[in-house]
Formats: structure tokens, sequence, C-alpha cells
């Protein structure tokens, strides 16, 4: 056989037609989201007015194991899809390791992230419900700017509400989600009662994730004919994501090759749901056994030092209740470069198969050493990665060195999900020897834990 | 025939073994670089101490069709070529036009540009002759990233000599420089005589590429195992970046298209003369017509509004002068956000081209003209043009509108050299009405036209 190419690239016609729902294959499916102020499980009324129709039924349906792709969706896939799957010779080589590493690289388009995969899913079932305009939250600012491009795309408003640290650490986020016609606000802000009420409590708050979530769903329901949408965490979510997967698999059967090992980073569970849903489907039927990593900021653990739990997805506490692992919804990650892992939740289906096994490793790694990674993988895999995949990448090269010691040719698969061009800051700060690292000790977890809701009968 | 998709994608066997040599075809050829102390034509001899040897050997070769591309930079070019063609049906959609527009986006490498072409070249090469530092300019930084990556994979030190005004416009560039290891020195310096001498002359300048030119020869010059490396203009320049046009004639040939018109964004003439390069030779041989398009900035209208005459590629002098449609090296452009197309000069085989007829026509765009058609091409075509490219795109799309006017379903091949992610203050000027559009008066073109030197004989 010849040498494998760099980039194994699938064609157009080969873009998934159909999203898989993983759920579909789960012997056991996670608890029922529960309403924030009966405590009782959610019934479809309770979303429809924060989500669309057509997503809330897909955020519930646990029996259709394909769903198809709307012609209009998959139209809007072929202007960046299929992204290729890279063999990362160059990296093995300086390595020295036996092992053979591939990514799918899903950083080609000027989202620069995954997040396109949803955002154009979302926002076209928007538009076909007669929705005229979106909100959500943004935390690094890929997920904004992906949704910015689809609501362009689709001719929908946007409201982006951005965590403020990134806010002010990326104003070319910002530029670039303007420049697709978005508005803009940094969060905590004084435009809701949930921002608000945060700014009265810490007005030097650098926002998180969950209170984004807060302000976004507050505007979204008292605003006439607009909806709320999210990047992440949402069964929803990992359904459309699923085409990453989907195409790594299909383009790793043209190279006769099986993971050993499929590695993501993790923060709301979007990218590591879409990349392990095919292989996780092997697992789950007993076609396949690859050991599936997830990687996680040490300052932000929600699996790896986390409680499985119901909790509230969103600071402000006004959103369903997910059971998942979760660090607390009062937790206070600190300001680390990988925003878009910075959320103290994680998706409940991604929950539920690390609960049951399925999903083999949750692992905490510091910000230094994955800035550590991530240049040495630029300078001989010449792409700059994001902070938030470079944690992929950091777990990679130590599995692919464990191959070193051992002498093992395992073939290691990791997402890298997206562009690092408006993190160079933070490269520059770890370059400079100013980048520090925050490893929450166990009361600052208690502390978290604290804010865990009591659910009579369910968790006291 | 079923419809064309949006990515012509080719394999990588598909890439170029070999590149170019538009000269081979050329009738008439550029006199002679002339000595700058000596005016008389420099022999090799005068080359070696500035530019690697081999280099200088292509840089006089005009009989070799093609030369072969050594396996270290096609091993290279695998990274991250064969780049896409892609059919703008969005972009033909909201214009409503019967034009078929197809783009060749050289965007999707982390330089962010075509240039890594021939910096993976001129590494290679001076790698091989035993070089282990080299010095360059940038204007709006790809250069300059792309050989910080070149030198990186090749294991070389590099100096870029960064156009202050860029240097500070752009602190993300700078620091992904660094971020492959490069040393960044905003220009003009005080680390060289000629940046000493300009700065004292203005020590508010903002600096151009001619500056910049000078202070990295003199660096290359005056240190021990190194040598100088140009991004755009030398004829070794445009060799390398044939591997755009042979990719894209290919592509064109799978899906049965010839273009009836080829336009590229010119600064100093690399992206266009790579672009043109397979087409242009047809044209030479009397197999193919195409019409062919320079667009450049309206404030530094180097072809369009420049004379044709022996000139100094550098404002310092130091380097050999070039006989090229130039501004003057005196010229002093405006500080547009389009860094690299902001010369002086213009590559003498495009020159030739131009001034004989075959490159048909050099046409001056204004800074918010382009904006304008960047704004629209993103919100279409979703991805984020750089300010240079996007003067490609300002004229694809005044081409298109024509076809409207006239009913004629042309075909138009543009070069899309690149992204925007470092350009998004301009992008903000832009949206927020604060751009404004600099034309030279023809007392301004005058008084860089009295710097043009005084040659006995040839140039009086």
């Amino acid at each position: 056989m010849s040498k494998i190419p760099y980039h194994i690239n699938l064609t157009e016609d080969e873009i998934p037609r159909q999203w898989y729902n993983l759920r579909a294959d789960m012997k056991q499916q996670h608890g029922p989201y529960l309403h924030p102020v009966t405590m009782k499980p959610v019934v479809l009324d309770d979303l429809l007015p924060i989500f669309c129709h057509e997503l809330c039924l897909q955020e519930v349906n646990t029996t259709d194991r394909y769903i198809d792709i709307p012609d209009e969706i998959h139209e809007f896939y072929k202007i960046f899809r299929p992204s290729p799957l890279i063999r990362a010779y160059n990296l093995e080589k300086v390595l020295d390791t036996p092992a053979k590493i591939y990514f799918k690289f899903e950083g080609n388009n000027t989202s620069g992230s995954h997040k396109l995969n949803t955002a154009a899913a979302q926002a076209y079932y928007a538009k076909e419900q007669g929705i005229t305009s979106l909100t959500t939250e943004t935390g690094a600012g890929q997920w904004g700017t992906a949704l910015a491009m689809a609501c362009s795309y689709f001719g929908l408003d946007l409201t982006v509400f951005m965590v403020k640290v990134s806010y002010e650490q990326k104003p070319y986020r910002k530029s670039i989600m303007e420049t697709f016609g978005a508005e803009i606000i940094a969060s905590p802000s004084s435009t809701t009662d949930i921002g608000k009420m945060m700014l009265a409590k810490d007005p030097d708050s650098t926002g998180s994730l969950g209170t984004a979530i807060s302000e976004a769903v507050e505007r979204a329901v008292k605003t006439p004919n607009c909806r709320y949408v999210l990047g992440s965490v949402l069964n929803q979510v990992l359904l459309h994501q699923s085409v990453i997967g989907l195409e790594a698999k299909l383009a790793m059967e043209k190279i006769d090759e099986y993971p050993d090992i499929v590695i993501g980073c993790a923060g709301g569970g979007s990218n590591l749901g879409g990349l392990i849903s095919a292989y996780m489907g092997d697992k789950l039927t007993g076609r396949g056994n690859p050991y599936f990593i997830a990687v996680e900021p040490a300052s932000c653990p929600s699996m790896s030092r986390g409680r499985y739990a119901y909790d509230y997805c969103d600071t402000g506490h006004i959103t369903p209740l997910a059971p998942m692992y979760t660090l607390g919804s009062d937790f206070r990650p600190s300001p680390d470069h990988a925003g878009g892992l910075r959320y103290h939740g994680m998706s409940p289906i991604l929950s539920k198969l690390y609960h049951d096994g399925y999903l083999d490793e949750a692992r905490a790694v510091t910000q230094t050493s994955v800035f550590e990674a991530a240049a040495l993988f630029a300078k001989h895999e010449t792409i700059l990665a994001a902070p938030e995949s470079s944690h992929a990448i950091r777990a990679a090269i130590d599995e692919a060195l464990k191959c070193k010691e051992t002498g093992e040719a395992k073939t290691i698969l990791f997402g890298l999900t997206g562009t690092g061009y408006f993190d160079l800051s933070a490269y520059t700060q770890y370059r400079e020897g100013k980048m520090t690292d925050y490893i929450p000790s166990d009361e600052d977890l208690e502390r978290g834990f604290a804010s865990l809701p009591k659910i009579p009968g369910i968790q006291d």
C-alpha cells in the first residue's frame, strides 16, 4: 500500500446526508430535564418559548438512529465541509513515536471551529419556523462567530452575550461577529435583570458562560419572535456535531485505519460528542472498542473532579436542570484562555456515557502544559491551534509518548476543533513565561458544589 | 453533467511536481538587473552575497520551461496544498449575475496566504546551501508569517523587518511570527544604517516595504552565513507561485471550464504572477486568450499610473535596479490597510507582460470600495478575506455585474490570496464609516517619479 497522504479528504458527495443520534444506541438514557421552578420533568410546552420547535423535538429524540439533514443545511455544509482528516507525520517524527497520529481539523472556516456545524442547523430551523431573531452566549467567541455567519447566511438578526473576559481579551472576535451583522454585548451586562443582579453582586465580574446563558435566555423569552440557541451541552448540538465523527470514521476507513484512542477537548461537550459519535456507536453495539479520552482544563474540571448530579445549565437558574457532571453553577472558573472550556457543567449525553463507563477517561491538564503542546504542534504541523483544541493536542502527545515508552504503534485520533488566530495574546503570554496555572482547591470545589440544587426525592 | 461542486479539490498526487517558468515562453525578456553603484548589468557574483545560490540561478533562468520541485519542498507543500478552487455560488446568486465565478483560495494555512509557496522553497534552498539565518521584510505580515513557518520547519533563524504601520496595527501578526521562532523588528529601526538614516529624515515614519527591504538586505550582507529573501517582485518568487496557476488550471479542466477573465490583486506581483502563470503560458503560445486584470490600490497604483523604468527595489538604494512599473522609490504610500500592496514597484516579469500587452489591464480601486466588496463576500461566501485579496473580489464583482448588464455568462477566475483575521480593525473602521480613501494627485506622483535614477545611455 502506498504511503497514506497528509490529508485524507472526502468529496462533497461524502458529506453525511444524515446525523447520527447516538442515544438510539444507548442502553440507558440520561434522566429528563427538570423545570427550574417546579423541579418536575419539563414537557415540550416548557421548552417552546425558549427553543425552536424542531430543535426541541431533536432534544428529546432517543429513538431515531439517523435524522435526515435538510437540503438547505447540507448546502451550507458544502461551503466548509467535508473537513480534512490529517496525518500528523511531522509531529510523529519530532516525538519519535511509533504511534500513528491523526486529527480531524475543523478550523478551516471563518468561525475558526466546529461550531458552524450546529450553527447552520439551528439557524435554519429557526428560519423555517418563522423566527426572526436569535440570542446566544459566547465564551471564546467561536460559537458567536459561527452563529453570526449562519444568521447572516439565513437572514436572521442575532444578539450575542459575550463573556466579559473574552470580550476584553478578544476585540477582534467582536469585530468579526459584527462583520457578519451580529450585535455583541459584554456579559454580565445591564441589559438584563440577571446581568444587573450579577453586577450588583460583583461589579468586577469577568463573566462566565453560565451567566451569559442566563442573559441570552432572558432576552429571548422577553423578545417577540425570538429564540435562544446554544452552541454546546444540549443533545441537539451533539446530534449536529455527529458529522465530525461520521466523516472521521469514513476517512479512516478509506485508509484502513481504526483508532485505538480517540481524544477530544471537552467544555460543554459539543466537539467531543461529535467526534466520538460514530465510534461510540461501535462501542455501544459491540463493533469496536476505542479508548475515549475527554480532556478538560485543570482550572475547570467538570468531569474529572465534578459531581454527577442535577444542576442548572446557567448561573441565573432560569434554564431547565440537566443531569450532568458539574462543578455547581456557582463555580467561578479562573479567567483561563480556553474560554470555550470554562463551563461548570457537561453534556448530559457525555456525562451519562462517562458515568456508565463508555467514555473511558476524563483528564485534566494545566494551561501551560497545553500551550507547550500547542507551540510544539504549530512549529511542526504549521497549524496554530485554539487553546481549547490544544487540550486534545496535549493528551495526544502524551499518549504518543507513552507509545514511545512501550513501543506500541497505536493509532491515535484527536479532534482539532479550531484555530487560535484570536488567541495570540495568550501565546505571547506563554512564550514570555507569564502564564500561570490555576488548579482549584478542594475547598474551591466544595463552594461550587454547595450551589447544587436540592430536589426532594431526587437529590437531597 | 451533474452540478459543479462548491470545492473543486485536487488530490495530493496532483500537486505539481514542477514549477512553470513563464519566461521560457515569453518572446521578449525584461532587461537585466543593474548594479546600484556601477549601473552595469549585475552578474552572479553581485547577487551571491545577498541571495542563496540556487535562487540566483532561478532568478535569471529564461530557458527551462519547467523546473523540478525538490522532494523536501513538495513534502512541505503537502501540508497545506493542494488549495481549493471554489465556485462562488452564493456570491453569484446575490449579484444575480449570469457569470460563473471561481476563486482559488490560498488562505487555508496558518500564514493565511499564498506566501508559504515561495517561503517553503526559499527556506529549503537556504538550508541546502548551509545558510543558518535569513532576513526579510514584511508589510501586512503574511509573508513574514509564512517565512517564519518555513524557517521553523527547516530549522533556520529568521529576522523580520516589519513595516512600522503594520507592526503597530497588527500586534497579533508579530506574536504569530514569534510563535514560529522569528525575531521581529519594526522598520524603520535603529538597528541598521539605512533605518537610522530614514529615522533621521522622518522620526515619525510609518515605514514602507521599500525601507524594510533595505534594512533586511543590509542586515543580511553584514551577518555571517546569512542571506536575504524576498516574498514578492522577484522572478524566483513568481516561479514558485506558479503552483497556484498550475493547480487552478488543472482544477478548472476537471470541470471543463476555461476562464474568460482572470483577476488578481497586485502589490509586488507574486500572487498575480502565480495565478495567471499557466493561462498566460496559453496566451503566449496561442492556446488560449483569457483577459487578465491586475487590481491595485488607488493609493499605490504602480502599474495603472506608474512609469515603466529602471528603479531601485528599495528605498535605501542598496538593491539592484529592476526594469518595472514604478512610482519611484521615494513615493510615500498612504498607510492603507492593504499593507501587502503598498509597494512602489512591480514584478519585472509582470511589468514586461503589461508593457507588451499580454497582461491586459491594470485597474486601481479605492479602499472603501474594496472593503464594501469584502463585507459582501464575507456575508455570502463566509470567508473573511484579507484587504489585499479583497481588491480582486472588488474587480470580480464588478466584472460579474457587467455580465448582468450584458447578459453574458462569462467564466471569471480570481485569486483569493488570504484571510483577514488580522485585519479586523480595518473591517471595524469600514463598518463604522471611518475609512477614508487616498488617491495621490498628479503632483504626488511627480514627486515620486523625481526619484527615478538617471542612468546614462539607458534612462536620462
